[in-house]
């Protein structure tokens, strides 16, 4: 075993080749490096010494809520883009509650408001000057929007709306950085003119006061509390109930519908801006989260070459002991993570730029042709790479044995901030619901044809036109011709039962994830044979090529659901061949190319923040400092030592005062 | 769709037939309603009005440990036996300082210590004049205890043993309750006498003054800090070095093994003696786990019969929104787990039961012969409940959508705490690993007979004995002797695979996991078909027969791994008849026996603590009411108003200086 697999972690990012390439091309990895710098050297953003779990919530949002200060103080004085801005958050490891400013705000601003209302808003959102907020869900509504029961009613007299909170579920919750910091909220309510029900729309509400921070006239706000597994802990949510708050007619967001001055309603032209706001979200969601799956692995990486545990051969009883990462039950629980989270990396890259080139276009010409195509690539993504994520996090912990379960790990935090994502911006079961509508609707209008992710459908036509490779061998499996042939067959036969089951009448909301799935592994599987074929010249080309083969063959061998295996019908030889392909595609990985992926990677200390990932102490050390540094350690709980000492005394004193009564009676 | 079905939450413990039976009858039942009616009216043990997610650490953990003393108070005056007070810690839902008391610490001098050592200590530990711990894992080792370093040398000079620590490795670390609490810890180390190593034994070992809760000379501890997911806040985890610290020879636990005051090293007779203590708690792990679950269980439940979300018939615009409850994605994710948890409970608490009596047999008969099928099966029984458990919570949480997320849901405590025991007591990948070595060597010595959880190991050397069951219809799914040739087909499948790659010395250290699921699978099946055909004439047969039904299907249909499905070759016609019947399952349970079997399990609002299940309040006037009552609501955070508005005016402040700066020019 190469003992040079025990990596060191770097305190600064290192650029080689493949790094370049896993980082997204030279201006992203430029900016990763700057926004590490310039946190790590800033004593507001240490990490490692202040440690979060052992604090009281308000007391580390107070610390992010500084920290967001200091955040914009930089932003401003260095000029910093918003994409910069927004990798400061991220880096921070915590959403801070100047999180929304950017990427939901400004975002909403620039897309719904008029151009008049943006000379007035915009350059007050980016300096600043307002904090803003997205005020959407309600108690009782999350998903489905049309259920949103606040409303926003014309007062024409007054020329202006309305709005109001009718009932309890109508309360505007979970609203991000609502609880204590905004002051402004996009709130979506329903538009009442004259009696009539428009349907949602935005208005934006002021509601604290810019030279108090006191909240607006009927406006009620509470902060949330807090959320499970210290998620979330820099986020103040809020709860939002609005009692008749007046909004002047100009604040209503209207760069589609509008409302003028006499109360007439104006149509927007285009209906599918609705879903705008959601699509950009998501292609952000598709281009990050896998870093926080790739951070879990990395930081698993590091402690499982690092420990050794039992002795593989019992025979040899004077070898040393093995290293953790050498046993299979490691490498083929982080190794598939590996590779998943990278490739999930990597075409997340590519559905972001495809978005940010349609936004341009159509910003430009007002071409919204792609928009539905975005829209289907987007929910898979979001569905997809969250799903793996969230889980795939929770993997790397639990393969990191008891130490894994120490705050110190890091690894409760970073599944408290992923795995909400399986959640958030569109509950996986509900939105991954979309998929199969799409396949279902394409195919019955014949049109699959114009959306590529669905090419696959023309096979359900007809059956025979791909005949099954040779999978007698192994080695057959690493064309290919037969990983495209495996997954879609699995995925046409899923294809095939949820168009039966629709025909039924069976309520398919839950065998949709499994087939969103299964669509998303075909999807992504293509976008990386793609990648692949345009880096078969580069020096890492070796490296990449074998995680692609551990993705491919990991999706199809041990998929995301039992109904995937169930899908594919092999032969027990044919399975046999696959399983044996697979170890091998682990082994070689493994062996040869998973430490030059993580040197690629080479995520720095201050990136992974882990007691089991520091560069200057093995993991043992740091968790025993981790223990020294202990806010219950030493003489620190000393003032309850005497009650201590008098319990265990409790025992002699209930038996002499029953003597007593005794005595007495 | 009943409306009943919307059940109230119980304040107290209602007594029915069914529940009963799932409690494991009268005396079980009592316990618990004795406990409930005494935690629920003592306000040191109040729920609700204090959230532990939103203190600081030690500020919980002050709780818990005042929490302990009056629970010591209420043991010894109310004369408690010891599993009323341990069902007491288990109920306070936080595993309270005083929680290895009589789990471990006792339990240990009960088995090991000899009857002169007894008399002096077990008084003293059961009146809780000492605080106990027990110390096994190090920084270095935590499932391998063969690695531990600890050494325990033999001073013949002084009668005492010397316990050190030798290394940073060697740190005791994970020490529940020792971080402040414990004053004796029964410390596992090498002993060493005249430079012999004679290997693990016990030592009882002072860490802390009686009288003022000081460290005693040469014992160091530090508090280890936080864990994961704000995980067992009230147990002091402890990291402990010894430095040449002094134990009277009197102090080795010597019912087995001794050293006389010469030196001489005394062999225990039974060797069997070494796993007693995992035995005994992986027991009590197989009886309580799958409570964590039910309650997640029956909170989701609770709320998704409440909430309403989108319409499943969307033709019929004038309908009620549905119940979210009634959407295939819930029920096919919430009945499974609630059959299984149940199956867990009932199984767990005969294996529980096995285990008691087998202790009472051998303490008077010295007969330990069944010792090692109750090893296999414990450890079976650990692996198994706390995978699904921890899992499972986790998929209730998630059904929940976003108020999941909400601490004031509970889901994160319960995760929390369930998810650590696919760790403790030994990692899930480790010594599931011990199924299959007992499966391999019960096979090749033809032993198997004799170990009934084997017996399917008869099928091995004739696979045409059971011939394939009539699968062509639904109904024939329904049928126990159907399931069983699915579960032991694959589980047959399952293990010769495993005697090929044992032979061709393939590391099946990750394979294992899922064939010690499968096993687990056939055994719990068993036990409930067993435990069903008891109760045929019972009033509740039905609803225990529709859960065992949806247990069976689901652990075939829907297994907890790919690989065995990939165990069980069906052609598509039979996997569609699988499904149907499957289906059929899930919508019989849904619509005519959950209802009674929430009921059943009646779990009170005190039990659950859940702003999702409140006797008083639907769960959008408890989240609300939650959210006025956070710690950073109104006017609480109002010393730092002044700092956001400030930060608002910070970009026009920079701006003026700029251009200062270029009018100084």
């Amino acid at each position: 075993m190469p003992h040079s697999r025990q990596r060191h972690i770097p305190k600064h990012a290192v650029e080689t080749p493949l790094g370049l390439f896993l980082w997204g091309g030279q201006e992203k990895f430029d900016r990763r490096r700057e926004v590490l710098e310039t946190l790590s050297s800033n004593p507001i953003f240490s990490k490692g010494e202040v440690v979060y779990a052992s604090l009281a919530r308000k007391d580390v949002w107070t610390r992010t809520a500084l920290q967001s200060r200091e955040l914009i103080r930089i932003y401003l004085t260095k000029k910093w883009p918003y994409r910069t801005f927004m990798d400061a958050i991220r880096m921070t490891d915590w959403m801070l509650p100047v999180q929304p400013q950017f990427r939901i705000f400004m975002s909403n601003l620039e897309r719904q408001m008029s151009d008049e209302q943006k000379a007035i808003w915009i350059p007050k959102a980016e300096r600043f000057e307002i904090f803003g907020s997205y005020c959407q869900t309600e108690l009782g509504h999350g998903s489905n929007v049309r259920g949103i029961e606040t409303t926003a009613t014309f007062d024409k007299e007054n020329d202006e709306f309305v709005i109001n909170s009718p009932t309890v579920s109508s309360t505007k919750y979970w609203i991000g950085a609502t609880g204590v910091w905004a002051t402004h909220g996009i709130v979506v309510a329903r538009l009442i003119i004259g009696g009539m029900d428009y349907g949602n729309h935005l208005f934006l509400t002021q509601l604290r006061d810019l030279e108090s921070q006191r909240l607006m006239p009927g406006v009620e706000i509470y902060e949330l509390g807090p959320k499970a597994f210290q998620g979330m802990l820099g986020t103040d949510n809020g709860a939002l109930q609005f009692h008749h708050v007046r909004v002047p007619r100009n604040q209503m967001l209207m760069r589609n519908a509008q409302v003028l001055r006499d109360g007439t309603y104006i149509k927007p032209k285009n209906e599918k801006h609705s879903y705008g706001s959601m699509v950009t979200v998501r292609a952000l969601m598709a281009e990050i989260t896998a870093h926080d799956l790739i951070r879990a692995a990395v930081t698993a990486y590091h402690y499982t070459t690092f420990r050794k545990q039992f002795k593989k051969s019992r025979e040899d009883s004077h070898a040393e002991e093995t290293t953790v990462f050498d046993y299979a039950s490691v490498r083929f629980r982080l190794l598939p993570l590996l590779a998943q989270a990278t490739t999930l990396a990597i075409v997340g890259q590519n559905i972001k730029r495809a978005y940010d080139d349609y936004t341009a276009t159509m910003l430009s010409t007002g071409d919204t042709s792609q928009l539905e195509d975005l829209h289907l690539q987007t929910v898979g993504a979001k569905v997809y790479s969250t799903e793996i994520t969230g889980k795939g996090v929770e993997t790397c912990r639990i393969a990191c044995g008891g130490h894994g379960y120490s705050a110190l790990s890091g690894f409760g935090r970073m599944y408290a901030h992923a795995i909400n994502a399986v959640t958030y911006e569109g509950d996986n079961y509900v939105i991954g619901q979309q998929v199969p509508r799409a396949i279902l609707k394409h195919y019955k209008a014949g049109t699959y044809a114009s959306l590529p992710s669905l090419s696959y459908l023309s096979l359900l036509s007809d059956t025979n036109t791909v005949s099954t490779p040779d999978l007698s061998t192994p080695s057959s499996w690493l064309h290919p011709t037969t990983q495209k042939w495996a997954l879609e067959l699995r995925l046409v036969n899923m294809v095939r039962q949820h168009i039966s089951d629709t025909s039924a009448g069976i309520d398919t909301s839950y065998t949709s994830h499994a087939l969103t799935m299964a669509h998303s592994d075909y999807v992504y599987w293509r976008s990386l044979q793609s990648v692949l074929s345009q880096i078969s010249t580069e020096p890492y080309y070796a490296a990449m090529n074998s995680l692609s083969t551990v993705f491919a063959l990991s999706i199809i061998f041990t998929p995301h659901h039992p109904s995937l295996a169930q899908a594919l019908p092999l032969t027990q030889g044919q399975l046999s061949s696959l399983r044996t392909a697979y170890n091998d595609a682990i082994t070689d990985m493994a062996d040869n190319h998973v430490a030059s992926i993580i040197e690629a990677w080479g995520l720095t200390e201050y990136e992974i923040d882990s007691a089991l990932a520091r560069s200057d102490q093995t993991p043992y050390e740091a968790l025993l400092d981790g223990a020294k540094r202990s806010e219950m350690s030493g003489e620190k709980m000393s003032h309850l030592w005497a009650m201590m000492v008098d319990t265990r005394k409790m025992a002699g004193r209930i038996e002499a005062e029953r003597k007593e009564g005794k005595a007495k009676l």
